[in-house]
């Protein structure tokens, strides 16, 4: 059993991967949303968030596929969270 | 302007390499737990959270900050969430 100062290095570690992610995810989802307002595309595509909900719950596996989808569904209300903000600020 | 198939690219990536992260956290966390109980120490430490928060908050800067926070609020409330499961399937 690796002892608790060693796991959460670990941790902060992952942590670290994941906040670098987030702000790519961010700045990759206000692009979308730019992208889209600019050619007169509907901003939020339910399709597309449940298509990338029922991948993470497959890719996840067993164990793993309800915090993965519980996970995904916070991440892009997050995101979309933000594109609102971002395409406030932009008007 | 990147085209809307380049930028979803884009996102399909990170997105791969959070759910990597995720279940390698939820891993981790469940590994913390065990560990804790093993050593009959208090599973939840919300100082350890709370500087987490502070740590994200901070590091991922002003634009990003309340996301960042709200985040690893989420990703922490979805550990315990496992933690529990796993810890209530060792008993």
């Amino acid at each position: 059993m690796r002892d608790l100062d060693t796991l959460r290095g670990e941790i902060d570690r992952v942590n670290r991967q994941m906040l670098a992610l987030l702000t790519e995810r961010l700045s990759l989802c206000a692009e979308v949303a730019e992208y889209k307002r600019a050619h007169g595309l509907p901003v939020y595509v339910p399709e597309r968030e449940e298509a990338i909900l029922n991948w993470a719950a497959s890719a996840a596996g067993e164990t793993f596929a309800p915090y993965a989808r519980e996970y995904f569904q916070a991440l892009m209300d997050l995101s979309k969270e933000y594109e609102r903000e971002t395409g406030a600020q932009s008007v």
